[in-house]
């Protein structure tokens, strides 16, 4: 361990020690207010999520305001090194979800501080970190650089091509992923930035993606950019039962990834230039349920389950065949459900050109989902759900996916473990 | 004006007369709120900020937690239609800063909906919308599109090229601005969408940058991503006697501009990943501030004057010569001041190769500071002060400025007036 690793270590490791009761005041609060909606600001500032645990955090918890993803090519190829990473890695995101961050600045003037600061007195903000594996950490180019290769799960496949997809390498992949999501924009860039700075000399940067939820009132489902309701029938982090049968790896994986889970997150481009131009019959029929109710068609309230038999007086259905309510239904789907935790996305402006009609060359938005959902098991999962909606889904017209990534995301860590410690304990 | 717009114009009607009783209730709670600090979302959704006025709102206003700057190129050569664009700008902006949108669906199925809906049950979230005008809307290539030529205003001038710069075109000039501040993020990208949505066939998307605040506690000043306070000596928006003297224009001004302003945007790539592996002294230096207290070096509170006489044991300054602060003191600009409202950017990731040492490519932030200010004249201005810094200013080695535009913002408008409409009467 370097000098400078074995001082964040010993730092970090304090300051665990010093807000562990902090911890244990705020856990009621949080474990209370995970099935409620998004807070308000002032209170998120002095929420803490907990960090130890048997689920990593950032999965089931409610969603956070705003997010940060990013995948690491690592450059090293001594397994020590990638421990190491992991090991200051779990240690900052223990300190950094748990209290604000402090300075970091006492008599200490010729090192660089350990923190940026620019967070100092925002909070916590319900931050989570978010810990991932890809399939590349375990094989690379048919070589196996930390003696991993034995240990890929079977389920950590390689995503199949999708019908449509139109994947950027640059926003491809990954040996590992980070997420950092809270309810403050400066937080989670605060955060990223010191795993990317604890990452310096042993992995870099592939490719990230920040994402925002607009606030919505109590008891109410956000709308999507499209000004949709969406993917209310997929599995409710509240509901213990169903993230158990569909999100949580159990006794089929291995025991580093028991608890754990897979993730995949692909950043979707919307047209929305071209969606907002849709007269509204045809919006509707492309997503199989009315705008402003969010009711699927011919219903009349928001979580009324589709009849997908009904028809209308000329006998065609009143949900089109191909309309995207119609193929996420699990019953369509084999009975497949996934977790959905997507946030919108808007990078600004980019200089496009589109692959559907009417194919045209502008100066637009790179806005949309940065799609992401988590299952036990992506082949029964996202790739059953989703390798039928890539061929026939009507909203495709208006969808572009511009990258992906598939992670196994490990089982949340005791204190005192790092994140994924057991995948190299057992080899 | 084409039936779509005359439509638009009498629903932006209705929808004013209807909520003056509103706008009327809420101003109050808005004026008082001008001096306070960032308010918790759960107030932000119901708050509003006032749209007619002699000021446009977003210059004055306590700044928002997001906002979606945008530049248009005029795509057409009409002035009726640039003036039809004004009027569905204006009348829109009344609209979406007064109040929460409706989904404007009842009954239209074969009509594209006015509104996405995608913010609909968000609230306004102290969304305000300014507008600008670039100089080449006056004239473009030596040509006269609209016959505002002889009334371009003398202080509107092209921005001399500075020590450093790497304007990028593509982040660089436009004819008109327009730009969406709110404390939701959706709510201003939802509002910039409305906007390119009624430019459609009259102007195009020139560029864009979406900028973001931390969240920051009572009476304290914000970390910027260097974690330093920052731009504590400039106008105070809350003191109407500086706002007059040095942001709005007087009677120097054509009567469209007498009560408006000019706003110099620049986006500011920091090399944070660079930054961050300084150690504290020298960051200090190169600030010329304390990054705990904030306070300038020497002094031990945040608001003390820098003493820019100081000397340490050996007689050297003890704020350097090239210290960020000194070069911003009023008094060494010859009394030059001006109104910063600035946000932190964060695009991602990026290719980049650097122009400094270690000159380094790298796939890293696109991150930093999307720099606004506000003034009565650019040349007595920005144009004065940043002359000086662009050549000596010890930060120039961690900030890039690529991007550029000077916009002159006319007066706000009156219930029934367009922005700017005096500039088209006048002449």
């Amino acid at each position: 361990m370097s000098a400078f690793k074995e001082r964040a270590h010993k730092a970090g490791r304090r300051r665990f020690l010093a807000r562990s009761a902090v911890a244990a005041v705020t856990a009621p609060l949080t474990a209370q207010a995970l099935a409620g909606p998004l807070p308000a600001a002032e209170h998120a500032h002095v929420l803490v999520e907990p960090f130890w645990g048997r689920n990593q955090a950032g999965i089931a918890t409610r969603p956070q305001r705003h997010t940060y993803f990013m995948a690491f090519h690592l450059t090293t190829d001594q397994r020590g090194e990638l421990v190491n990473l992991l090991r200051a890695w779990t240690e900052a995101a223990a300190e950094l979800t748990q209290a604000a961050p402090r300075m970091h600045t006492a008599g200490a003037p010729d090192t660089a501080p350990l923190d940026s600061g620019d967070t100092v007195g925002i909070g916590a903000a319900r931050l989570t970190v978010t810990f991932g594996f890809g399939a590349t950490l375990f094989e690379k180019d048919g070589i196996d650089r930390y003696g991993l290769q034995a240990q890929r799960p079977e389920a950590l496949v390689d995503l199949p091509r999708f019908a449509g997809d139109q994947l950027l390498p640059e926003r491809t992949g990954g040996d590992l992923s980070v997420q950092a999501s809270a309810d403050d924009p400066m937080v989670v860039e605060h955060a990223i930035r010191r795993f990317v700075g604890l990452a310096r000399g042993t992995a870099s940067i592939a490719w990230g993606q920040i994402g925002f939820l607009g606030g919505f009132k109590k008891g109410e489902t956000p709308r999507n950019q499209m000004g949709f309701k969406d993917g209310t029938m997929n599995v409710a982090s509240s509901d213990p039962r169903a993230m158990s049968d569909f999100v949580w790896v159990g006794d089929e994986g291995p025991a580093w990834l028991q608890g754990g889970t897979y993730m995949v997150v692909r950043p979707i481009r919307i047209a929305l230039e071209h969606w907002d131009q849709m007269k509204l019959a045809f919006q509707e029929q492309t997503i199989g349920r009315h705008k402003e109710s969010g009711a699927p068609i011919g219903q009349a309230r928001e979580f009324d389950p589709p009849n997908l038999d009904a028809q209308d007086s000329e006998g065609n259905p009143l949900i089109a065949e191909n309309a995207h309510v119609r193929l996420a239904v699990p019953t369509e789907n084999g009975g497949a459900q996934i977790l959905r935790r997507g946030y919108s996305y808007d990078n600004g402006v980019i200089h496009l050109a589109e692959r559907w009609p009417p194919w045209r060359q502008a100066t637009t938005f790179d806005a949309g989902l940065l799609f992401q959902c988590y299952q036990r098991d992506p082949r029964t999962g996202f790739i059953r759900i989703f390798a039928r909606m890539a061929q026939f889904d009507m909203l495709n017209q208006f969808t572009t996916h511009v990258g992906s990534g598939l992670f196994a995301c490990p089982r949340g860590a005791k204190p005192g473990e790092f994140i994924g410690q057991g995948l190299f304990l057992e080899a």
